[in-house]
């Protein structure tokens, strides 16, 4: 069974929960994209999705990507789902009309993003780093490099990598080798080895266009001495650059996508931005490319449902304590989706999916609104909300996509462990997520330690009073995510206090925070869902998933709380221990 | 770098924590098992799987087993270790000695199954079920076949199956259809198919002992009419029989094993014990079986923990926050080990090794006593002892496998998802035991609904009391492990209420249910840590995991507890209402 967007679930979040269209249309670039548009290009990306990308995702697994020779060639149907996808403009969608692209919100690129690697989350990593080069390129490149790049880029003419890790420079950048020297011709000599780098080689696009993160003559150590390059593997005359592809890994899933180790061999390149400011350059993408990361966990875990939904729905063992007769049809035992223990996975994943897919949408639609509302403060909230969400996002949707998909192979019992049912291929496919883009405890760091505290929370305050404004108390759930929302304000206080007295501390309750940052915003969007205007479908396929969020999901909020406070207190004791005489003796 | 058991670990919890040698000495077949033998044993256990059973887990998993024309070939290694197992008198360790077994404790045999599991995972399924299959005929089988399968098979000369599982029967042995009709020689013709069957076909025995869950002539449908026959691959007078292996499964991990689709074609086989009584044949061995399945869970997690620990002792990433300069050396970053998101992955998954194997190595301890000890009232505790804690270790020991060797799959950061390291075949081989030997659904409901309830909670009661005894309340770990099991017990009260009112409320708060008592478990286990007389470096070794403990780990207890009360006091409160006049309007 293939993977099959269904759009009018995300519709529904998109339209009843997060009331986008009006939103979107009252940007000016998208005063033409009623809610019509809107539906229409979901309704043919889904069709896209389903018929073009899924089909060839097993073998994308099975058969993988093969090297020899320093060619990487891709699965079996790669390269035609890949031009498919060029030929229909989706490479563009958000890119704008006057580099090739379509010019749409950024809202509905995230929904096909989330849906592409749903169906095919090897093939997807292709494409998954255009729109970070092209915004990279448009925001830093001179116009020399734009006119030869960025339509290329814009409408996946040809694909981009980031070449960021070496060997001994994984989380930690600033320890990056590679070397560019300047050339009398304005180019850049470039010599280096980088690791993990996806689509590095592949037989999709006649052109590759390389960003790679070196380090100048006489740089400073560190991040600060780090440099942009533009490294083609096609050079402008059509000559081969020095860039070679060395091997590619072999790794528990993604076997889709090859992940290359590259060698710069003195290759001709191009500086993107300023000198020392390579890493300012690729940060422009930062937060669209790890919200397009936590939508990679959300398609996943819809994709490892719909396939555990579907079995629950055929297979039958034993008696089901409870089970309507009448559902029995004369069979000898139940099916097992109304076993209490099925019905808890599925609709314990499912609460996930939609909330996890509001948050989602909503940072999307702020993506949209940072980069085009009028109102210059809007934009600012809009970049307040990006910057402060997207690492709980990332963090949160990519751990939910492993462990919620290990839960639904367990709906399956020992045919989960099989390959047949290709349940586990997804657990293996979506392990990577949790590490890629920055690892799930660098999101947490970066979260708490770089952009909550640095202003003593009064940006995650500011946050958190919109989203409280937005819900109505006179509801119960909302009032609970009110409490919720005004637990995790005081909590912020809490934590700057204590890091005060140990600096050290921040770190170590890191994850605990950001996931208390998350349920909180979890209970906001099932507050949210909820209260949306719903048909009676809609309002019964979400019965089980909200009393599940309530019953199993929820519960977690006040244990990391507890957490993070003990662990605040301990230091708030020994700080005043340590400040009394009598421990002195 | 191979998984290297540790005997000194195992030896602190199994002397130090639980004071077996003496306990194990005053059973009478092991008068003469002094502590000396018990250490001799683990040490030549520990080197023999270090150097013998380790080194060919990588190719297990790379090359994996093949399969043609009916035949299985293990991977490369396979047949020289598994001769050195059966060589070194391994597999009957615990076996009596008049069948050609070392008679040693079921407590040696666990810990060698612990650490076989962790060097090579895929290896140990072979003899995996020799020692159920070695209980089973011993209790249930006749005087001929006894004769003429036993010794082969306690000194895994023949290695044995189980043939449970049919493709419409898994969870739900009831359905099971493969038919036995009894022949004038007092043989049975066995026709049927199986699936998922672990060493169904291989090459490491010259004959395999199949154990057949099948249904006799005019047997009553369900479970009542299952019956167990003994199917040998090679028939006594050297022909072959007909069963055939018709395909083995591609699976997720355990490549290493051979998991077959097997067809009985009007085989040959004989019954063993009574008719109508295969499963209570079974059975006999599921206490044992699903004991050492928590003990692979305990053996892969301890690899991962293994890898993790020593890569994050020589990797250097950024600065950690708070690290001692002294420890830097001059280098450019920290160790990982050093930062605070790493520290606690690996201290708190050391807290779940050491806690689950302290109550493991006792549940082995109860096998020995509820066999051996000369008082029938102290059989019988270790007897409850062993039905009820069984499922919850088998459970929490196989979640804990998967997640925690994915936590250490993220200490390597991008070089965990690759094979490299071999900490994704952790992951992946570690998946399946949360399925096989009953899921952990299952040994849910074995828990609460067929074992804690029916009695109304009384065994359950006696097992908390039993650890409540074994505490002194003046440590302070003591008092909060006794608080524990009190509140556990007071669980057990307000869930057989509710269940009055609601006969479906157990199964829906089983898993919970089971987390508690597990959780509770661990505060008892950790707090007998604490206490044990300890060298300077084994109490150095054990800060860091016993604050992991209780600062990550512990705290899940109260959420669960949580969520299990709110359960029962949503039934009594409908149940309540249902039967005020008022709520009829």
């Amino acid at each position: 069974m293939n993977y099959r967007p269904r759009p009018e679930d995300s519709r529904f979040i998109l339209n009843a929960v997060l009331d986008a269209p009006p939103r979107l249309r009252a940007l000016a670039p998208f005063a033409e994209v009623d809610e019509a548009l809107q539906s229409q290009v979901l309704e043919e990306a889904a069709r896209f999705v389903a018929e073009a990308v899924a089909p060839s995702n097993r073998d994308g697994d099975e058969i993988g990507c093969r090297f020899a020779d320093g060619e990487v060639v891709t699965p079996p149907g790669f390269r035609e789902a890949y031009q498919a996808f060029v030929d229909g403009g989706w490479p563009g969608l958000s890119a704008a009309t006057e580099d090739g692209g379509q010019g749409l919100p950024a809202v509905l690129e995230a929904i096909l993003y989330e849906w592409l690697s749903a169906a095919n989350h090897g093939l997807t990593m292709a494409p998954g780093l255009l729109h970070g080069a092209y915004a990279c390129l448009k925001h830093h490149g001179s116009d020399e490099l734009k006119a030869r790049y960025l339509s290329k880029i814009a409408t996946g003419e040809w694909l981009a990598t980031m070449c960021l890790t070496e060997a001994h420079a994984g989380s930690d950048l600033g320890q990056v080798r590679t070397r560019a020297v300047p050339q009398a011709d304005g180019s850049l000599r470039v010599n280096g080895g980088k690791i993990f780098i996806s689509g590095g080689e592949h037989d999709l696009t006649p052109n590759i266009v390389h960003l790679v993160l070196c380090r100048m003559p006489d740089a400073p150590a560190g991040p600060k001495g780090l440099s942009l390059a533009l490294v083609p593997k096609v050079l402008p005359d059509g000559a081969r650059n020095a860039v070679h592809c060395e091997r590619i890994e072999e790794k528990m899933g993604l076997h889709g996508s090859p992940t290359c180790t590259m060698r710069f061999d003195g290759a001709t390149g191009w500086l993107v931005g300023e000198p020392g400011r390579g890493l300012a350059a690729m940060f422009v993408m930062m937060n669209s490319a790890r919200l397009h990361v936590a939508l990679q966990g959300i398609g996943l875990l819809d994709a490892a449902w719909q396939k555990a939904d579907a079995y629950a729905a055929e297979r039958r063992q034993m008696r089901a304590p409870g089970a309507v007769p009448a559902s029995r049809g004369g069979e000898a035992a139940d099916l097992i989706a109304e076993h209490p223990a099925i019905r808890r996975i599925l609709d314990t994943q499912r609460a996930w999916i939609d909330g996890t897919r509001t948050l989602a949408y909503r940072s999307a639609l702020m993506l949209d609104m940072a980069s085009h509302d009028a109102d210059p403060k809007a934009r600012e909230r809009a970049q307040r909300w990006c910057s402060l969400v997207t690492p709980v996002l990332k963090a949160a949707c990519t751990h939910q996509a492993f462990h919620g998909a290990s839960e639904c192979l367990q709906v399956f019992g020992g045919h989960g462990y099989v390959r047949e049912w290709g349940i586990e291929q997804i657990v293996r496919d979506a392990r990577v997520t949790m590490i890629y883009e920055g690892t799930n405890e660098i999101q947490a760091i970066d979260l708490l330690v770089r952009k909550v505290l640095p202003d003593g929370g009064a940006g995650m305050s500011a946050v958190l009073l919109e989203l409280r404004d937005a819900l109505d108390a006179s509801r119960e759930a909302d009032a609970d995510a009110q409490r919720r929302l005004a637990q995790l304000r005081y909590l912020g206080t809490t934590i700057a206090m204590a890091a005060h007295a140990n600096p050290v501390l921040p770190y170590e309750v890191a994850d605990d925070y950001l996931r208390v940052v998350m349920l909180a915003m979890m209970a906001w969007a099932w507050a949210r869902i909820d209260a949306a205007e719903a048909s009676e479908a809609e309002r019964a396929a979400r019965t089980g998933p909200a009393a599940a969020f309530r019953r199993w999901v929820l519960p977690e909020f006040d244990m990391r709380l507890g957490i993070v406070k003990r662990a605040c207190e301990g230091i708030a004791m020994s700080h005043d221990a340590a400040k009394t005489p009598a421990s002195a003796s």
